[in-house]
């Protein structure tokens, strides 16, 4: 069962941005751009490489591939070869989009836990396959229950997708729960389509497991993550793919195909980041915990129920209790009030209770922002 | 009828380069990247943008649009909206994937017109499209012979590839032709695919028509350029695609899914290239002018036909009286004297008499490549 909102989720989204754009007063809390400056050191690199000459094959410049490897090895316990198991991509949103093609036809369903980053489901469309959504439950703290993968399975069933920290919802997929899921794709032969984009960002003590780093996953999981999020490097597009060599050779046909290799600039700028000094990034890490409690703090105060974020930059927020819609109140929060939320229905018509609210903003911004949204849910349940 | 390579001429090419790589003394004419340096003003564009905060749309930041709008106006003689008419690409390679699957669905034919840059037959084949190869002769200038793509047509035919000036062949459409074709595809109710990227690199006073710029053509053409050839920015990925608005909706939904918005640095490099000074274009311009009388003269005192070119940065040289075929004799060439050039069977099975020789090398690197090749080539004709 999928539970695609009847317009396109990235449109509804898209639309959304639009509006916003138009007020000089708009406080964003929906789009997931970090507010930071993209650190002075990783700029400088960049800069840097525009005056040099050089032709990078498709896979991206093996000294940043040996980079990722190392990042990988260090962050994720992944073991990937640089020469064969890893290609820089133009952001986390090609990543995703050549992981989707690499792995099914047309025709393979493709398991997908829900709520999610909707461009998932574009891709899975666009390669002619068929999202399978598993709606994971406000109650179980979006727990993507290995039981109910397993009974979404048909002879048609080709990938698994994980996103964990999840967007929008915040959740972390526990080290139990990755065994058994994979368990479950080795019994299926499945392949595990894994985004690890928020990896570095889980709070509390939460733990990051890739599936990748787990006894046999690897060879059946490909593995996606960007330094967009946790550098500051959105309109960078610096992303990359892992995964066993065999898989790879078939993203990296697609890759050269679709449009060769990143921009010589975007990749320096990631070597620079990766071997660099981590010092503004670990500053940046220490701010979103500090803005989450704000928000955490703030949506409390509000009376609304809400899922403790475990990873990620956003926290999801059930308004179901306001009687609108998600998308109805997003755009009530927007025209009204000039906020910007993200209704959790351009994710899953199942999450149309929820807006999604982003801590990319300084404080101050933050609790404007959310009195601001507040003025309109006292509104609507008065 | 294709003519394709057994093994995918993109793998032929990459291996080739892969093993040029690995010689220190290697002279490259083969690879189409111009070896000047980015021009000063645009390099500091991009890294004036490396600092800024902003969010691009999926289609380009608008000025970028706005500004590509003007520069197809002025030198093509192309209306465009920029609003809904232009979108900026990862390069021309990205673009001619956008405009590909933007066309065709599985089954369409496309008549693809040889010798041409093989990834156009590899993006057709992704989705699920025919290429319908037109071989162009050599003894017609390789000519696009309206009557012959005229034959090609079928019931499926769905789109139509007009590269001119041509790569690897050098040669220019002529405005008599294009409108010929035009009309060939207003009757068949066909998609051009138009590739401009050449657009200023003609020779002899020879003009560059444009097909979305005859009337009636606009509405049912799809037109990429990029700036890695004129303005020396191989390495920025910038690249852009405009047509009717229609046609674009369907485009800007999979660049959307595919990879969303070019990086920021590069758009405002390109937006600098665009509207700044172009004497550097012009003095490349210019030089390439003068590399390309050197290289025919060379060419021509060892006694080998080739095509004059008309257009673009290469020769396309007949090596049939060899009796090997181009891709034993750039293999050779490469191994032995560490030259780089590409063979023609890589583009096409029925270009296997050919080489393309590249002028992106300073004279005296042109003059020493060449000697070697014809080194190789007097032993074999021995």
């Amino acid at each position: 069962m999928t539970t695609a909102p009847k317009k396109r989720g990235t449109e509804i989204l898209y639309g959304l941005i639009a509006e916003a754009r138009g007020y000089p007063d708009a406080i964003i809390l929906g789009r997931g751009d970090p507010d930071f400056d993209t650190p002075a050191s990783i700029i400088d690199a960049g800069q840097e490489a525009m005056t040099r000459e050089e032709a990078s094959p498709s896979a991206g410049l093996l000294p940043l591939r040996q980079a990722i490897a190392e990042r990988v090895k260090r962050v994720n316990g992944i073991d990937v070869d640089p020469e064969t198991e890893v290609i820089v991509t133009n952001g986390g949103q090609e990543a995703l989009f050549l992981m989707v093609i690499a792995t099914i036809t047309a025709g393979d369903e493709v398991i997908i836990p829900e709520p999610n980053y909707n461009t998932y489901r574009d891709a899975i469309i666009f390669a002619g396959g068929v999202p399978v959504g598993i709606v994971t439950d406000p109650n179980e703290a979006f727990r993507v229950v290995p039981e109910r993968v397993r009974e979404a399975i048909t002879p048609k069933t080709r990938a698994l997708l994980l996103v964990s920290p999840n967007n929008p919802a915040a959740s972390v997929i526990s080290r139990e729960d990755q065994l058994a899921l994979l368990a479950i794709a080795q019994e299926h032969d499945l392949i595990i389509i894994a985004d690890d984009i928020y990896d570095l960002l889980t709070y509390d003590g939460i733990e990051h497991v890739s599936p990748a780093s787990l006894p046999g996953g690897k060879a059946r999981t490909l593995t996606l993550n960007a330094l967009s999020k946790t550098y500051a490097m959105t309109g960078w597009r610096a992303g990359w793919i892992i995964g066993p060599a065999d898989l790879m050779a078939v993203v990296l046909r697609h890759k050269e195909a679709i449009s060769g290799p990143a921009s010589l600039a975007t990749q320096y700028a990631m070597l620079a980041a990766l071997t660099g000094p981590q010092a503004d990034m670990e500053a940046m890490r220490e701010t979103y915990i500090r803005r989450r409690r704000v928000v955490l703090d703030i949506v409390d105060a509000m009376g609304l129920p809400f899922g403790t974020p475990q990873g990620g930059q956003f926290v999801f927020i059930d308004i179901s209790g306001t009687g609108r819609t998600s998308l109805d109140l997003a755009q009530e929060i927007l025209t009204e009030q000039h906020v910007l939320a993200y209704p959790g229905g351009a994710f899953s018509e199942a999450m149309n209770g929820f807006i999604r609210v982003t801590f990319l903003q300084p404080e101050e911004k933050l609790r404007e922002g959310l009195e601001k949204v507040k003025r309109v849910i006292d509104r609507v349940m008065a």
